[in-house]
């Protein structure tokens, strides 16, 4: 079995070129301020009203074993876009590690538009090369597992499983995808490797082909049953779905459960819910699968569909109705010689909050109220601040909690958060003010800025 | 360096739980017949009228590198899921190797609904097991193999760079997706990884932080420079794109090329192509980038934005608009006993074509005219057949081309398309007939099975 986090490892070159040049010219011009970076997504699509916090743990064990091998540095100092590079930048890679802090919000927190996931401090070389990997592990797993915290709650308290690997892009998105989906309340997956990696628990039924290798389904139903008495769950619509229904209420022994994966799932799983019943069946569960989404889910939950267990694949692992969010990592601030300078941009649309921030969130009635997007130095002892420190110096705080503990704090959390903003579609926005500090100093940077631009020139 | 290939091994695990349970059952009752399954997409969806065939290399090397280790196997004993079955099946999987044969349509070939892009003969349950990671890797490379075409079709010749890792599902994604979006036509990428795996042209500039760590953008301009005289693109939209062109324009080296990330590229790119040549930079080039796609990108190609080339990220990487198609890996074929039986299902809107086919292209002054969907003992002389033999007994039997040549033959099968086939949007479908001979033969797989469905009742 594959160790604990071995996605994450080995993976230095996993970057943007422009990571490693802009590393090589850092060192050349011996700029080794402190940087503080801060992900996070600009703003929500309309589909999304929350976002689940994910992939702290893949960031965090990637930043502890980063490192180049002695073929990563061979293959950058044979690359012609590095023959200008000193000898000296190569060495320094051989000796790279990651030396920074970080601070976080734990998985399975619920986050909003403009409020950091991740604040890396560090020096800024380090804390640069770290970009690209960063993103996109905090990125793709939060989506997942904001997709699936949608996907549960429509499901209203039956069982959603995470079936979508051969869907996903690529199997180690698969592996990705099935624990975001437990992150965000998924109950089992059926990615074998991410119960091995993440102990998640693991779910699965028969393919169709199963059922097509026999000479009839009945002896193929009879044959799954022999091997797993306990847990088969028979495919019965190979041919006809209540046909297979018949045939598998008609076996000599006990049926765990049927699947159903195709056709009109509210009136094919009322028929087979009376077929089993009327042979006393009672016990047999209904598992429901084809291309299943939270809003399918919610029909058929509404329409009071007789299924146990929802299997939900492609539209959870690819979040098929916003395939990516507007997440960025950003500089906010650096620290030259002790001197503090927050930092932001002002291109068109892209201006951001500058300087280290917390996000402090406020309580009414043990349920969420607002946020308050503020400085780092802030304090609101009233309010909760979510970042907290993870990592310090390039190692972690704590070891990571199990996924298990993760799927508790997110559905602890979506407790807590009003049942308008959980809405599937036409939420409000979840308020998050920015404090009069953050909001004084964007001005003071904007000023510095345009007045030191004009005197420049 | 990662050895080659290395995203795709020591994967056992990376299956869906059902895979391995179908698996226990095929070994214990002793099933062994040959199974044929063919990986197609169903249908395409309205927004793509024609796929481009990628992800075979993955395929056959994880097909040839597919075992289970020592802890692979342990994991499964341990499984409550397992607990009914017998050792001799885990001591099979100790041994486990893939020894079946592989048909294929050629990377960078063109392909349409329902035609196979991959064709497994082997061994029940080594053809069963594969499932998962095959469909895994052939749907997601197809899938921005065929955005990335659309995309540099869209370029009318200019450049297309991919720079999408942080945005795509997974790091891991990101590797695959700078592979496939040069399989689809780009002309190099930002991924390191994916540069050194797969031999592939790097592309990079710099980001909003490089800039934002210096006192002056001048000088973060000139530093950049000092490193990388011959390759610094100058991203100029820090604070404002035509302040930052003025002053690229007017440093006192050389300067490759300046990048644009916001705003309206097609005015801003005017203004900074004038800034540019006003200040005699006539070879500095314009690269551009920002959420862009096929439809922005055709636009300022329409409007004659003096962009040389552009970045592509997010909406390549994640095929925004079709962030999955209905691809299936389906049996189609047993053979026991020297007994060859067709395949197919019969539940709702889910019947394929049975039996082991070929596809035939033909063609008309030198451009393809349609396929005709066959059976694959059909002959078709004055066609072009698209499936060929790449492994047998689990070896292949020719190595990988490399991706260069394989963009070549996506460019080239691209040239043969013709163009009404090839608009962004409202492009007809691409004539698939099918040949008699199948039509014939499913049906008589529907009466056969009807006739055994009443006799057996």
């Amino acid at each position: 079995m594959a160790a604990r986090g071995e996605m994450n490892t080995d993976r230095a070159l996993l970057v943007d070129l422009y990571e490693l040049t802009m590393a090589a010219a850092y060192f050349q011009h011996h700029i080794e301020c402190q940087a503080t970076f801060e992900l996070f997504v600009r703003h929500l699509p309309p589909e999304r009203s929350y976002l689940v916090a994910s992939g702290l743990d893949s960031a965090l064990t990637f930043l502890e074993n980063l490192h180049f091998t002695e073929d990563d540095v061979r293959f950058l100092e044979q690359l012609p876009a590095f023959h200008t590079v000193s000898p000296e930048f190569f060495d320094y890679l051989r000796g790279f590690r990651f030396h920074g802090d970080v601070r976080a919000v734990q998985e399975g927190t619920l986050v909003f538009a403009e409020e950091p996931l991740l604040q890396v401090t560090a020096p800024v070389l380090e804390a640069q090369i770290a970009e690209t990997y960063l993103l996109a592990v905090m990125h793709y797993e939060t989506l997942v597992a904001s997709k699936a915290a949608r996907t549960v709650r429509a499901a209203g308290g039956r069982a959603v499983l995470e079936f979508g690997t051969r869907r996903a892009h690529g199997p180690e998105a698969g592996v990705r995808a099935a624990r975001a989906a437990c992150v965000g309340g998924c109950e089992a997956t059926s990615n074998v490797l991410a119960g091995a990696l993440y102990d998640l628990p693991l779910a699965g039924t028969a393919a169709h082909s199963w059922t097509q290798v026999f000479p009839s389904e009945r002896r193929s139903f009879e044959a799954l049953l022999e091997t797993f008495p306990d847990t088969a769950i028979l495919l019965v619509d190979t041919y006809d779905p209540l046909v297979g229904a018949e045939i598998a209420a008609t076996l000599k022994t006990s049926i765990p459960g049927v699947r159903l994966d195709s056709g009109d799932l509210l009136e094919k799983s009322r028929h087979v819910r009376e077929i089993l019943d009327r042979h006393g069946r009672h016990d047999a569960k209904i598992v429901a699968s084809g291309d299943l989404n939270e809003f399918k889910i919610e029909a058929l939950v509404a329409g009071g569909a007789p299924i146990d267990s929802f299997g939900v694949g492609t539209d959870m692992v690819t979040s098929r109705d916003v395939p990516a969010l507007s997440v960025v990592y950003k500089l906010v601030e650096t620290i030259t010689g002790g001197v503090a300078q927050p930092k932001t941009k002002f291109s068109e649309e892209k201006v951001y909050w500058p300087g280290r921030k917390q996000v402090f969130r406020y309580f009414q009635d043990g349920q969420y109220h607002h946020d308050l997007l503020a400085r780092a130095q802030e304090d609101y002892p009233e309010a909760l601040p979510l970042l907290e420190p993870v990592m310090r110096e390039g190692h972690r705080l704590a070891a990571a909690p199990a996924v298990k503990q993760i799927r508790e704090r997110t559905l602890a959390n979506l407790a807590c958060l009003p049942p308008a903003y959980q809405a599937l579609s036409g939420a409000p926005v979840y308020p998050v003010e920015k404090s009069a500090k953050l909001d004084q100093l964007l001005g003071e940077v904007r000023a510095q800025h345009f007045g030191a631009v004009k005197s420049s020139r």
